[in-house]
């Protein structure tokens, strides 16, 4: 069953619930979810709307079309998709292999609704890893110097492919401001702490040092400045005086793992919004 | 800042959204939440729409006459509630205090948008307490002899005091099915374990017994059935071989309070839909 | 570094720990990790206690017959075990490979202190999984009429390969009495239910259709009545009305890998003592 | 029953255990709880062990006396406490009433062994709130001029009344170095954010801004360095894009009641040990 999913945010304002159901209404459009929120601080109005192709009366290509009159009106930004529009994802990965196993299990299961065409790494580790699943692997070392230049030869290569989502599976390199906004809200990373707290390098390390009794993993959008990027989702485990660094790292995996298969998996349904460096999540 | 809030459940079919946000666009209606769902297994559709009377052109009082075509050409249950109709609470209790604790202190402190009329016990334990915060307290002692016509007694309090939720805060007794269905869905009771696991008398022992690694309360509506009802809320914490049955009890306490309160705040805020024995909690 | 660990219960009097202690200490072993605890009820004494052979003066395979006459005046039931020796694990597995994947990731990963020797499966859909990992994998097809003579090869094989652990990785089988029996306390099975509530089959269905507010999953050790052996862990997950049965399953599925690894990872290193169908986890 | 507890840190070497265990056995002591902890990072042993003065041989005044020895063998820092010597507690609070109410609630139902002599504040909107639960308060007015001065009499105060615990429920006031030194790991603060995340104002607010998914709280000692001292306990709970800042707050308060009162607990059961700016918690 194919559906189309309408995201918007605009200024609120009077009827724009009504205008966009009607919309749907009058277009024979039978609607699956509709979830709305308003940002009352910034009196912003949010919304993800999704129905079904099947009976609508306006053939697919020409529903943005129609719509746009009502973007315009209130001012909308607005993203269209469809369901039957499978996102291209890569991963990236440096040495660490917790992520990137669990991220080509779900892919493989069929949990994560992306089309899974590459893994790219700066070291060859985890090349057998990746090809044992069947997905091609791209080696690009990279140091200080060629850094930039390398990046060009990723973003192209992740343009010929057509990806559209970019996973940071513990990938331990800074990628430029360049890259970034070529794939702006379209990189997600996971860092192993919960956000603020420990940004930056070790932060298992460094909640050891604390004495914190729970550590967390956060999974964010990358923009250019590190670890500051929209949040999407964090989860955190209970941690003691007995726990080692070694015990945190370890618990830590696992919550890595889920928090960023949890963004992973809400970004290639359309269900997250970006705006004002945080997200809303219609989940 | 007065709102209406309109809460509705009907057979799913296309246009239902569109036509209530155009009810209230058309009127001048300015939402501030609108939140549905759909239950796909039984094709039910559920909502939750709240938009200010400031500026809306239809007068309170006419609201529902207004509304009504449209619920019936859906064949809609529906409640219009407003605002500033706070509901009037009581307050069963036995001789446990916490949860009567809480939820004295939360009704003083604003928490919870209710009016706290009363509270009733079979015992005078607590009768200091509820007076302490200045409540009127009524003793009701019961015996199986008397139950009934205590019942009928307290039910006549409860209408003259124009009650509208019971909250059974550890109260020990099992109210009658005449006094269940007189307040069908406004009596919420808490029990102290996760259910369904541990359905009546001492849950805890039982917990202990079995050797549970996590414990759970659960709030929920009244039903015929002994802790059968929808269930509204459930909270767990962790315990470990080294809890002992007060242990688990004294970690129970916390749980309890908290799960009690937040479902008496979702039903005092209009939140809750129930049908099929379980609830739609718009929040 | 290799250590000694010896696994203690029996009835609660005084100088169990001073007894056990002295004997570590006066033949020159440095304890790592002490752990006790007394369950008053029944007025039993537990203990896991684990010290460095590095410069202990007792022979590895003298400890025991020294030990022996402390055991016998406190009518302790013990366990030594040895750091060195690592346990053979197989899993028994059916159609579901999600505990599969994360068991072979994590015995390759080496978070498991285990040798995974073998997996047995009554379907062949996962063999090539287990293969991709390098794994041996046996293939029992079962029915009504053969079950109990397949067992008997299974036990076999079990025997064969020295195994100390069976992991039911979502097995859809039931052992039968005498299964069981040969490995009392080391069959360890993950139930998809916060038990004890949703013994037995399709308990997210039912978890759906009672409207719980959380689902859980709960690893325990297999004993000869259904869902009813010892627990040693338990996670949950929240849900809401907007969670389906499949959704259900699908936040299970994390849940299930978490319970049960933590189980395997205990049970390897010998920290788990059973008692009166009860778990003490010394971690 | 009268019981005896010895807190005990020291660097690690072999016997520490049966030493300490042997000493209470040869005096005929009863072991309830005995719970050891070695830090490898910094070779640091650490033990908690609780026997019943019923039957021990030693009188309570010689205890310590016997036990020096040991001490001073081991190079130890320790505690002896009993459990007929039940700590005295002075409250300091603000404006905020919830943890207040939380713990005089505590006090008297009897969850936490200490005897609450007073509380403390620097504005008097809750006297009557501490007045209704019988415990005498003391108004201290402070500024930035007289707030030394009033410090001395708050802690003569306190002397005078033989506090041993202060606890600052939402206090407002940061208290001097020579407060925090005179009362070194005896004053318990609740942060109501996630340490080390949103150290110093406004954490609710600051995480509203950071877009988090998840909000904490956080008890510690209190050290010259705000919000830096030995962290207790922290909790959390989810927070969405819906929850705006005085959801947050509201969230955050049963966080707060619940960290604080752990931690006031564990203090006054003599359960938690202090080094390098961290805390082990025997529970």
């Amino acid at each position: 069953m194919e559906t189309a999913i309408l995201l918007i945010s605009c200024p609120d304002r009077k009827g724009i619930l009504a205008e966009v159901t009607g919309f749907i209404a009058k277009n024979g459009g039978n609607i699956l979810h509709a979830d709305q929120h308003i940002d009352f601080q910034s009196s912003t109005f949010f919304m993800r709307i999704e129905w079904e192709l099947d009976g609508f009366l306006l053939p697919k290509e020409k529903i943005e079309e129609a719509f746009r009159p009502i973007a315009e009106k209130f001012g909308m930004d607005y993203q269209l998709h469809f369901s039957s529009e499978v996102k291209n994802v890569a991963i990236f990965v440096s040495r660490y292999d917790h992520c990137l196993y669990d991220l080509l299990y779900r892919f493989k299961a069929g949990e994560l609704p992306g089309n899974l065409k590459l893994v790219i790494s700066n070291h060859t580790d985890l090349q057998p890893v990746v090809e044992m699943f069947g997905i091609p692997f791209y080696y690009f070392p990279k140091n200080r110097e060629n850094k930039l230049s390398v990046e060009e030869r990723e973003i192209e290569l992740l343009e010929r492919e057509g990806i559209d989502l970019v996973v940071l599976a513990r990938y331990m390199q800074i990628l430029s401001d360049r890259f970034v906004n070529r794939f702006r809200n379209r990189i997600i990373n996971i860092h192993h702490s919960f956000l603020p707290a420990f940004v930056g390098a070790k932060p298992y390390h460094r909640a050891y040092q604390r004495g914190v009794k729970i550590i967390g993993a956060t999974s964010h959008y990358v923009t250019e400045e590190l670890d500051q990027g929209p949040i999407i989702e964090q989860d955190v485990v209970r941690v003691s005086h007995r726990d080692s660094v070694e015990d945190m790292i370890r618990k830590g995996r696992d919550l890595e793992k889920i928090v960023l298969s949890r963004a992973v998996k809400w970004h290639l349904e359309n269900k997250i919004l970006v705006y004002d460096n945080k997200t809303v999540i219609f989940n």
